[in-house]
């Protein structure tokens, strides 16, 4: 499998609008080859989890104590675990954090999906970036929000287009309850918000009483060659945001573990929420994950992950300087996965996906992240998978076909 | 922790009508005490984990595969698990169950959760038993559903009841949609519906144009020394059924790993409901599912386990023959984990409980079963988690008390 299926099926299905059944059937099927270089996978790598160590953990945590890791577990998750988060929290800035504000979650999606059903009435508006990410644009849609695009520039989300936005949906007499937000490194961007930007974002929260969705799976892989990562929005006003976060990036992601931190009383619901949706998230995976960190296996690694993803981005960085068609722009992310390509207006890069992976290279067209379908024009590129030699390669390919 | 937080937790705040806000307090102190004997949790016993051989499992399925089992992976769950469960689905009765009608979810919970999003509008009608699964009534409820209580008898739903309920909700203008049913060794009550029932529930739901939520979890665990179970709702008509299982009562529910099978079209939107929720279930968690069937792990221990529990199940029913008060009934279960108890009915089980635990036994009253909130004189007691003579000792406890 070359995707994270969320974007995949999603994509396709959003590209069935653009393009002809057929194309999209070659399209899934050809996805499948090997000989494909894939920037359009938002997923870890392989190279980067540490089997070794992991399979040694399962197997001392099940022996040691399956009792609790193979049994039912708390909703809110397995104690030590929510305890090890709590102090996370902290380092991130919360200096306040109780393990009552963080939830275990069955991945990030999950935490977007209860927070989405705990906060939003149907009709309710939801503030989103543009582009965002198709997993809380989903979680937003099911829990019937309506979503209100805001513009993005290189320094995040655009303050200025927000309050304008907010402003108008009141006066339409909508109910806006959120701003949903992806501050670093966002998916798809690769931009990150602005130092300055995330104090007003809290104003206008405030100004406005409304809650932010701050969903920060990548807060750990900024690049050790860029300057220090500005506190995370939670950190700022803790009772105005539901943040998220995720050891998908840091550690692997079929273990399904991930977080939730919210004001208790918000907690509390997304607790009771988690227990009518699934009990609880995989307790061995959960033990995994706080075996990893109490033995100091993740945070050992993490100075190579930064290096293993920055190389990467340089990679394609260069191939586009080199390659890239003159009227082309895009984004220079200072950690994370992805760098967003924006085309010259007339192209429709929907329309160019067949032919670019008929030459071997395959991405994400960026309009199905656009909740008010623009971004005809654009695509991500992911650099997440593939290796450096790859992807110059396939940088080399696209923009031949370009 | 002594329980399914689901039912404790739900059951805290339901008893919160009848109980002392300082009653629950003291009970949930309690409930922590290792002294005493837990009738309550409705969990498998830990002593039926094979550690070793999971453990084992564990640490090869990640050596050797675990750029898929540590990845993300499809939201319809891990290929070959999917396979393997079409195998089961087959050996149940269906005989045409096909991979596009399976999709693995986290825990049943989660299938029940996905299924009630998928089927149901607000304001639709479920018909449910009386009494009925917490976690099933909890993810009716989120999809804001009517729930319609129907009698049940030691031959499981009362179809003469459940033709006059749907007759009722429907002169009354109501939608009504689907059954719950829970057909084998049920949670909580402990029976199994009759063979000819099985024909009639299909029939009605045929002739109302129902959907039948068929929640099967206890389906491997009968007693050897009861006679073979029918065949389940889906082996009649699958076209009219979402069937639930789980590997939680024969491996470790732990390991999150469950399943849907639906017709095609709902399997789809199960998938696609279930990518919103999150993404995929554990895929380290599938992994060792597939390889513990297809080494025969689970196979092998079937025997012990029914035995296990049946011995458990013995052990209670002779200290309920030997103390239960005369004018107490209970279920006379064919597998399972469950025994329900009756008690006269100027009897409040809830109002009993602190004084149960004072004296060192713990069970579930039964009102919080029950959708019309009768069975204020029942209760639910669980024999898989302790050994037959702590529930011989817990049940003498109990009767002493009543």
């Amino acid at each position: 499998m070359l995707e994270t299926e969320i974007e995949y099926n999603n994509l396709l299905s959003k590209l069935g609008r653009t393009l002809r059944p057929n194309a999209i059937r070659k399209l899934t099927q050809m996805l499948g080859r090997s000989d494909i270089i894939s920037l359009a996978a938002g997923a870890p790598s392989a190279e980067t989890f540490p089997l070794e160590e992991m399979a040694e953990i399962a197997s001392r945590v099940i022996r040691e104590r399956g009792a609790v890791a193979l049994q039912y577990g708390p909703s809110r998750g397995l104690g030590k675990l929510v305890e090890a988060v709590t102090d996370i929290m902290r380092a991130r800035g919360v200096d306040r954090a109780r393990p009552a504000e963080v939830v275990m979650t069955t991945g990030s999606q999950q935490g977007l999906d209860l927070a989405a059903r705990v906060i939003l009435d149907p009709g309710d508006v939801a503030m989103v970036e543009l582009p965002s990410y198709i997993g809380g644009i989903i979680a937003l849609h099911n829990a019937q929000a309506e979503m209100v695009g805001v513009r993005q520039d290189d320094g995040g989300i655009d303050i200025t287009d927000l309050r304008e936005k907010i402003d108008r949906a009141r006066q339409e007499g909508r109910r806006v309850k959120c701003i949903y937000t992806i501050p670093n490194f966002q998916n798809p961007s690769g931009v990150s918000l602005a130092a300055d930007r995330r104090q007003q974002l809290i104003e206008v929260a405030d100004q406005h009483n409304l809650l932010i969705i701050e969903d920060d799976p990548y807060y750990e892989l900024y690049f050790a060659s860029q300057s220090r990562l500005p506190a995370p929005l939670v950190a700022i006003k803790p009772s105005r945001v539901i943040y998220l976060s995720s050891f998908s990036k840091v550690l692997a992601p079929g273990i399904r573990t991930a977080w939730v931190h919210a004001p208790e009383p918000l907690a509390s619901k997304i607790e009771i929420a988690k227990e009518g949706a699934d009990l609880s998230s995989s307790m061995l995976d959960q033990a995994i994950v706080a075996e990893a960190l109490s033995t100091g296996l993740i945070a050992r690694r993490l100075p190579d992950i930064r290096e293993f993803y920055e190389a990467r981005c340089r990679a394609m960085l260069d191939a586009l300087e080199k390659g890239a068609p003159k009227d082309a722009r895009w984004t220079r992310p200072a950690g994370g996965f992805f760098i967003f390509l924006e085309l010259g207006a007339d192209v429709d890069a929907a329309d160019r996906l067949p032919a670019a992976i008929e030459s071997g290279v395959a991405y994400v067209p960026g309009q199905p992240f656009f909740v008010d379908d623009a971004g005809k024009n654009t695509l991500r590129l992911a650099y997440s998978k593939e290796t450096p030699e790859r992807i110059a390669e396939g940088i080399a390919r696209l923009c031949r076909l370009l």
